[in-house]
């Protein structure tokens, strides 16, 4: 019988610096910045984040807004994405598809992003965001995002 | 030859007062008072939205965050779905996906969302997010969203 | 106020001839032909396909299987694309979401595609599926379908 | 540090019985017949299947379909959840995304569907495609589904 591959655990990195690009992508956005996300763990091809939640990031009946987790997923998603560019090069989401499992109520998210595909103009990842309520953990939403490279003007 | 049916241009109403739901939707939503967001119009079915972009709203490279368009397009959808609720009745994002069209760049964002599909237990709807600069248009990104419509507790 | 873009009405032809490449796409795609698709209709950016239902387009429970409406939809959405291309160049899809609005069950369906977003890299289209029996049409599914721009080997 | 969980590796059983509707979700679907699927191993939560390639899944240029690619995973994903429905529950398909990581071109593909999130009315599971040369196996498409539980009439 074939073994099925199992995702990349290696990847090809074109910038060895990649580290800068990381920082920079977080550090230098805005959004990202007002929201309060943190950038707890990297390497090629792999990202994850958290942000400890507060009340201006619920919506109208008290659950986490759907849009933070998207956002979350979404730069996540490219963070993993940017340890694996080029210098030079930057990238810019194409399109997200975000399946909401459960209503998120609790005291903080983790994200977990990695990449599916490593292309030289779109990279695929995925992400998975869990919430945690004490010592409880559970997978909230995950998201399947492409990403464009693109050359930095 | 058949005439394709454009989509639903009439909706069945089930409360009669959908505009305060619709307010509630908007009002009580602490992530999207956070983000700046105004209701600009509504009718049954439908959700007219806008936002005047400040820098808090872009990622590391000047555009407008993916983040900021998907919250846009999720939330004036999920408003459009809360017109057609009955009363007692709550909606939930169960998933969207959004396509961003053109890095998004400018003034202002509106976004249009109708309802495609109202059912009782799901309700789809599709978002149009443009983005203004002086007397220019352009459409940056586009929408699917399914809502889940529960029991409030 | 200022008038929102309707979306491309006129878009911008690279092969004068893509007559040719629509009529490849149709005729050289066996499981296309297998399943029977028809080309009803196409012009730059749009293009409109039907499909005969028979039984063996079905599911266990007697209404048209989900992936016959996605191929329909994917395949149509990917010759509307196909109608901007240069000459040398080939769509393929990257990724497609599609929303099933309604179980699907009558006797022919007709799909409507249409660009969106004619990128030199990736274009950006959405497809209309609906179902027809006798004089009733009702759209039952909807998709957005994004396809890779690549050189012909 | 909290530990994420790992996805439901136990899932509640509702019907004893699942392997008959997994069986009846197969054989009597008869789109899935006339394309050639597999049924090659399944459990609560889990499907996975396998299609010897033939001419007439291909597209135009030479490569499997993408609509044979979404069928193949669309069904697989729905036979997952349905090893999770009480008795006289079926399931619809109610969305999914399918992201083509690559150009598939091979002698086989194998599905492997898993279970995300098994709720009351909606069931999400993903579902990765492999395509098969020789001895070389690799991902070239992934999907997550929404799938709705409907009581049978």
């Amino acid at each position: 019988m074939i073994e099925l591959p199992a995702l990349p655990t290696e990847y090809q990195v074109r910038n060895p610096n990649f580290a800068a690009e990381v920082e920079r992508v977080f550090s230098q956005a805005p959004f990202v910045q007002a929201l309060g996300f943190q950038l707890t763990d990297f390497a090629a091809g792999r990202c994850h984040t958290a942000l400890t939640l507060q009340e201006n990031h619920l919506q109208q009946d008290g659950y986490v807004h759907a849009g933070v987790q998207a956002t979350l997923a979404d730069h996540s998603a490219g963070t993993a994405a940017a340890t694996l560019l080029a210098e030079g090069q930057i990238i810019l989401t194409a399109e997200f598809k975000l399946n909401l499992l459960r209503a998120a109520d609790g005291e903080r998210l983790c994200c977990q992003a990695r990449v599916l595909k490593p292309g030289a103009s779109l990279i695929i990842a995925e992400a998975e965001v869990f919430c945690l309520r004490g010592e409880h953990a559970e997978l909230v939403s995950k998201a399947m995002v492409t990403l464009a490279v693109v050359d930095k003007r």
